[in-house]
C-alpha cells in the first residue's frame, strides 16, 4: 500500500491501517523511517486533534481495570478512545504488556477503542519517538481520546507527562504512612492524582489517602496552568465503576479552562518545539555512530586516550575538528 | 604564565599552579578552554598515577569528619593527598561547598593535602569534565591519592563511580529499618561500605548496619573485578579514628589485586574511552547552540512544527539533512 493510500485510509478511520501506521513508525529501519515521516507530514495539519491524556500508576493500582471501565464508559458516550502503552521495562525482557490487553477484554472488542501494547524497543528516546508518532496517527485517525498510560519505570513518567494534555496519576490505598511511593518530581507533574479502590474493605483507607494527597497538593506552588482547585485529588473505584463520570467531568473542566485560558495550545506548541529538538539531538547522535569514517576516528583516538597517549579533552578536540570538516 | 610554565610547576608539585590550572580547566570561556586543553595535553603521558578514590555519602553520614581523619591519616603515613568535591546540587544554589572546607580545619592547614570544593557548575556534564580534569591535574602534580567525593544527587554517584578505581560507600548506623536510604543502584557500585559512627551509645548500631549491609551484599552477583571477600561492609568512626586503618588496609589489597589481574589498566582504560565518547557527542550539542545559521533554522522549524505545519519526525528529518549539508 502506498502511503497515500494508507494515510486516506487512516483519515476514515481504518483501524487495520492504523494499526499498520503504528508498526511502520516502530520500525528501526531506515526505509521504514522514511515512509513513517512521509506519512506523518502527510497527515501533519489535519486539524484533527484528541485529548491526549497521560495516565501513571505502578503496578497494583488496577491501571488495567480502571483504563477499561473509564474506557467503556466513555465509548458509552459515543467518544472514540485509543489507549497506548508505554512500558520501557518490557524494552530489556524484550516482551510486550499483552497481559494488560487480554485483561482489558471488555474494552479490547469495543468498535470505537484501539489498543496497542507497548513495543519491545531498546532505548527510552526509541519509545517516546514511537509514542509520539503513534499519538499524532491515532488524532488523524479521528480518535477523541488517547491514553497514554506507563508504570512510570525510569523518566517514562516525565516523558508521557510531555506528550499529554492532562497528566493523571493513580495510586491505591495506602497503609500507615501516607505519601510514601510516589517518586519525587511525579506529584509536581500531576494534574489529577485518584486514588482507586475506594471500594469495600478498603474505601476508608482510599479516602484518608485522598484526603492526604489532597493536603500534599495543597502545599506545591500553584503553576499558571491550574485553574482554582486544581491540581486535586480524588477517589475512584474502577471495579465499581463508581466516580469516573466525576473524574471524567474534572478531566474536561480542567482542558475546557485551559483552552480559554490559552495554555492548552501554548503547552502543545511547547511541547512540539521539545520533541523537535529531542529528535534533532537524537539525530545527530545517531549519524556518529553509522558514519564509518567518524566511527573508525573514534576507535584510534579512544584507544589513544585509553593507553594515556592524550588526554580526554585534547582526544575530543581533535574528533570534533574533524567532523567539523 | 605560559602553558608550558604552568605544566612545569604543575609536575613540581606546586599548589598555587594547580590551584590556577583547575580554575582554568573550569572556566567556560572558549579560549580558557583551548589552553586547558593544551595544558592537559601537555601533562598527558606523564606515567604519574594517583589511587583515585570515589567517596559518597549523604549529608549526616559524617562524610566532612571522615575525609579530615582518613586524609590526617593518609598524610601522616607520608602520602599527598587531594580531595576533590563533586557536588551538582550547589550548581542551582550557585554556591559552592566552602563549608565542608572549613570543617576540615586540619587537612586544610597539611602542607600535604590539598583540597578543592565544588564550583558553582550548570550542568553535570560540566562537573563532570571539569572534576575528570581536575584528577588528571592533581595526578600530574605527583599526589599520591585523589579523593573524588559526592554528596549523591542525581547522577553524581555514577560520574563519580566512573572515574574512580575504587567506589567507597559511607554510610550512617540505621534504625530498625535497615537498608533503606540507599539508592537503588548505588550498592552494585560499591566497592567497601563503611558504615560510620562506630562510636559511643551508636556503636551497637553501627555494627548491626554493617552486619545487614554485609549480607545484603552477599546477594548481589559476583563482579570479575572483585577478589574473594569484596565488595565487603566494614565500621570506621572517624570522630575516634578507629578502623581507618584498617578501611585504608582493605582499600590497598583490593587495589592491589585488580593492578595484579589485569582489571585495574582496563577499568582505566574503559573509563578513558567512555569520557572520550561523552565528550565528543556533548561537543556536537553544543555545536548546535553555537551556530547562528543552525539555532535560526532550528527557530523556523520549531515555530512550524509548534503551529502543526509539519510532523516533529518530518522537521527534524529536515534539519538534520541541513546540518549535513
Amino acid at each position: 500500500m502506498d502511503i497515500a493510500e494508507l494515510a486516506d485510509r487512516i483519515r476514515a478511520g481504518e483501524r487495520r491501517a492504523l494499526a499498520r501506521a503504528i508498526t511502520l513508525v516502530e520500525s528501526g529501519r531506515d526505509d521504514h523511517r522514511a515512509r513513517a515521516v512521509a506519512l506523518l507530514d502527510r497527515l501533519a495539519g489535519s486539524g484533527r486533534q484528541a485529548l491526549r491524556i497521560g495516565l501513571s500508576g505502578t503496578p497494583g493500582v488496577g491501571k488495567s481495570t480502571f483504563i477499561e471501565s473509564f474506557g467503556m464508559m466513555l465509548t458509552g458516550q459515543g467518544l472514540r478512545v485509543a489507549v497506548l502503552a508505554v512500558d520501557p521495562s518490557s524494552a530489556r525482557s524484550g516482551g510486550s504488556i499483552l497481559g494488560d490487553k487480554t485483561r482489558m477484554e471488555r474494552l479490547t472488542r469495543e468498535p470505537n477503542a484501539f489498543i496497542r501494547p507497548s513495543p519491545s524497543q531498546t532505548a527510552l528516546g526509541g519509545v517516546a519517538r514511537r509514542t509520539r508518532d503513534a499519538v499524532a496517527l491515532c488524532e488523524a485517525a479521528g480518535f477523541d481520546i488517547v491514553l497514554i498510560e506507563t508504570v512510570g519505570v525510569g523518566q517514562s513518567e516525565t516523558m508521557v507527562a510531555e506528550m499529554a494534555d492532562l497528566f493523571i496519576l493513580l495510586l491505591a490505598p495506602a497503609g500507615g504512612d501516607e505519601l510514601q511511593g510516589v517518586k519525587r518530581g511525579i506529584m509536581e507533574m500531576a494534574d489529577i492524582i485518584l486514588v482507586n479502590k475506594a471500594d469495600g474493605d478498603l474505601k476508608p483507607a482510599a479516602m484518608r489517602t485522598c484526603a492526604d494527597y489532597a493536603g500534599a497538593l495543597r502545599l506545591l506552588r500553584k503553576r499558571p496552568q491550574d485553574p482554582e482547585g486544581f491540581p486535586k485529588a480524588m477517589t475512584v473505584s474502577a471495579l465499581e465503576e463508581e466516580g469516573l463520570q466525576n473524574a471524567w467531568g474534572e478531566m474536561q473542566a480542567l482542558a475546557a479552562w485551559r483552552r480559554e485560558n490559552g495554555h492548552f495550545d501554548a503547552r502543545r506548541a511547547e511541547q512540539a518545539r521539545h520533541w523537535f529538538g529531542e529528535e534533532v539531538r537524537l539525530g545527530l547522535l545517531a549519524r556518529l555512530e553509522k558514519d564509518p569514517d567518524a566511527r573508525a576516528q573514534m576507535d584510534r583516538l579512544g584507544a589513544a586516550v585509553a593507553r594515556g597517549e592524550i588526554s580526554v579533552s585534547g582526544a575530543a578536540t581533535q574528533m570534533l575538528a574533524a567532523l567539523n570538516g
